[in-house]
């Protein structure tokens, strides 16, 4: 194990942490409201320790990383920003216990937006921006974008491929490097376009939305987190803001590729890929079925159109993993409840920022499970699997269902330790499946959208961020952590 | 397609299924009750159209039969027995819906044990012990019990394929019909040592119990099924009975070629099953964590002994899939509860008359995943995986993972229809795994060890026929036959 190079990534890690909190600094001292000095310390404290680790860097000749190496920097960084990023909210007193701080921020950066705070528009703007800012961070990945800023080396491969979503990752041109600026281009013009729009929204009468909000919001909606600034969520946000939500949210849990091949003007190759027709899909369906079901029990919404609104609002927030909320999805009749559930185990598209197991997971599983019936009843033919016109590699299928097999796993041993807390089946399955696929909220009333994390036992709330972790970095980085044989010599 | 092959063979199990129903046409007659005549009407119907049937078997040369064929077979035979054997109920007046008597049947045959009754204890005698019977009748197989008795020629391979549980068929010997044969005839014997030791309890005072009930009891505790005779499930028997239940229950539960190789003295290679381990394993570790639970709970029960054999026959039940309560475990902590739903889905072994996904399988999952992170770290390295000594076919590992995705599946979409009726997400979710899993009762008051699936809708209730179906012949059969492509000409 190559313990100098992985402690000098992190030290680099850290370093781009300072850089980050900039931001919140700044807001603090906008606003003036005493959180300035606990971001401050945050920052000078990321700078100076990282620092000093970047010291550790080996010479050239001993940066030779392997794929563990790799998966092991991935998990190690993730759990130091948790750590380091949870110190403002403790240090400021706005989150009294250290254990509910990294549980917050957590899952900010895991953009899964569950939050243990009952009443969010208490803590300071300085805060409530660095707490928004943690999912945009999170969204496309941390070292992604150190990647797309510094130069390195052979590590880089297995950092990417351990830091994003979805069973395979594409380069979408042959270096590295250019790849991750790449994608983070996309990443921050889509950012911007979002902020620009609220504010155009308020020029022209549409909406009352600050600049601060404005921010906050995009942050949540392009990382696909979900921490929202005012208590009730997006309720009391005007239609054109909630709308333009939908919208952002659905197109963040698009695969950035496809953004990619629309700037290159590939439109063919775009608009012919599979996913991202099973995600248009899925998401039709599932606001057809949901705003039958609510209007034929009646009680909810009075119009359809009004439906409509809502329930494409909480689909795209749900299939996305972003969380947002605009009515109390926890109150629908049990049928929508359970469509919202299977859409987050689905989740977003693979290469975008959203969670879940990703639309083109739930393909391969799909062919791979027709391919196996064909096979029963001819034992002796060949069958080859294919997606997109391309061959699905016999690996990526293995893989796939090794990640299958891993979630159920994750998901039963997790529901049985929440289930001692005792507060209903519904809960404890709806508190995992939301956290596991970084969604934030679940479909009863504890952890539905405008409920809170707060009551779970310290036990349970470990799980939820081992789960929210596991999630972001789609399993196996965290496992391989937790494995024995990995700090073994060989 | 060869239907006509496929005819006969139905008819043959139309003949099978006149003589099993002697038993209870015998039992009507002696009790007199007035359910001789639907009895007797539907044994005579299964003989003479059974007799029609077989008249269509091809000549000698046209005897070919392919692995669809053999699927397409089993799936026809069991929805055939159903409807059939449905009909006593039906014609007697005792269950006045049909849609109900299928249901009724189906969950008999499958050794589900869910019922739509609410007063077991007002059915006669004869049809008392015809829903007992069939769930002996499919605990072993009808299919397995025709090849034990009728030489066949090409086609039995396939037929014990699809009809036995587990992820690989193992011969005992080389010919099919003897393996068959010693099969059922460990089966026969194990039944009747326990109907004589229920007997030998009331001999030596230790119970009170009735021939009836313990050839009902015998039957339902062999098939794994669940149904009992007295409306309180089996609280109301004495202590030793209980206790003699959970034994065998836990027996029947157990791969039977353990007790070919115990007959055979290989007690060496019974001892070293790697599944049989890992089935007691689980048993234990379920009985301390559930005892525990309750006892620090408390309220449940006043000493550990009383709990300990409460939640042994508990888990018993539920492991192998039975379905048999003594108390009405929905009451317990979510905690307890949750074990018991995890149990459900691992269900008993691979080669026994219990449901689930067989205890193999899950061995099988959990090597497939550990082989998958040695193989992300060491992408060339070759690995074997082995399963007592011998090397897991990858067939089988690609197999089991497929079952994964379609059993996951399938719960999905049952639980997205249950949940229109809108009895909760426990409900729901518990009683498509008590039927998918062929155990009966699920962890909610409504479907709970003495609750009834008597209040779900039509659409409900055909959804659970079909989940036991699919439990019970494991997916692929059931799904072959909805499939427009295996009907189509090749």
């Amino acid at each position: 194990m190559n313990y100098r190079m992985i402690i000098s990534l992190l030290g680099m890690v850290l370093l781009l942490m300072g850089g980050f909190l900039l931001l919140p600094c700044i807001t603090a001292l906008i606003y003036g409201e005493g959180d300035l000095a606990a971001l401050f310390a945050t920052l000078v404290l990321s700078v100076v320790l990282g620092a000093l680790l970047t010291l550790c860097r080996p010479g050239e000749k001993k940066r030779l990383v392997h794929a563990r190496e790799g998966f092991i920097m991935v998990s190690l960084s993730w759990i130091l920003i948790s750590l380091v990023g949870a110190l403002p909210f403790y240090l400021n007193g706005a989150i009294p216990s250290y254990l509910d701080a990294v549980f917050e921020t957590v899952s900010g950066f895991t953009t899964t937006g569950a939050s243990i705070l009952t009443n969010v528009e208490a803590l300071p703007h300085g805060l409530l921006l660095w707490r928004s800012f943690t999912h945009w961070i999170g969204g496309m990945g941390v070292l992604v974008f150190m990647m797309a800023i510094v130069p390195m080396s052979g590590e880089s491969i297995y950092l990417l491929r351990a830091e994003s979503p979805g069973p395979s990752v594409s380069k979408m041109v042959p270096k590295m490097q250019t790849s991750a600026a790449i994608t983070y281009g996309i990443y921050i013009v889509m950012t911007i376009v979002l902020i620009l729009l609220y504010q155009l929204g308020r020029l022209c009468g549409w909406g009352e939305i600050s600049w601060f909000d404005s921010l906050c919001l995009s942050f949540g909606t392009a990382g696909t987190g979900g921490f929202a600034v005012r208590c009730d969520g997006l309720a009391s946000y005007s239609a054109y803001e909630q709308a333009l939500t939908t919208v952002f949210m659905i197109l963040f849990g698009v695969n950035f590729s496809i953004y990619f091949f629309l700037v290159c003007r590939k439109y063919k190759l775009a608009w012919q890929n599979s996913e991202l027709k099973c995600y248009i899909g899925i998401i039709l369906t599932a606001i057809t079925l949901i705003t039958v079901n609510l209007m034929t029990t009646g009680g909810f919404f009075s119009t359809v159109g009004e439906a409509v609104h809502h329930v494409a609002f909480s689909v795209g927030s749900v299939i996305t993993t972003t969380g947002f909320g605009t009515v109390d999805f926890a109150q629908w009749p049990e049928f929508s409840r359970t469509i919202l559930v299977l859409l987050m185990i689905v989740g977003a598209c693979a290469g975008s920022t959203g969670g879940g197991m990703k639309v083109s997971r739930v393909l391969i599983l799909f062919k791979a499970q027709r391919a196996e019936i064909r096979r029963m009843i001819h034992p002796r033919a060949v069958e080859i699997m294919t997606m997109d016109k391309k061959k699905v590699e016999k690996s990526a299928i293995q893989g796939t269902s090794a990640f299958l097999i891993v979630y159920c796993a994750i998901l039963i041993v997790s529901v049985a330790i929440l289930s001692l807390d005792n507060f209903g089946t519904e809960t404890s399955v709806t508190a995992v499946m939301a956290t596991l696929n970084n969604i934030g909220p679940g479909t009863s009333a504890i952890v539905g959208p405008f409920g809170s994390y707060s009551a779970f036992s310290p036990l349970s709330k470990l799980v939820i961020i081992f789960d929210m972790l596991c999630g972001r970095l789609e399993l196996f980085p965290i496992l391989l952590l937790l494995r024995p044989s990995t700090w073994r010599r060989q």
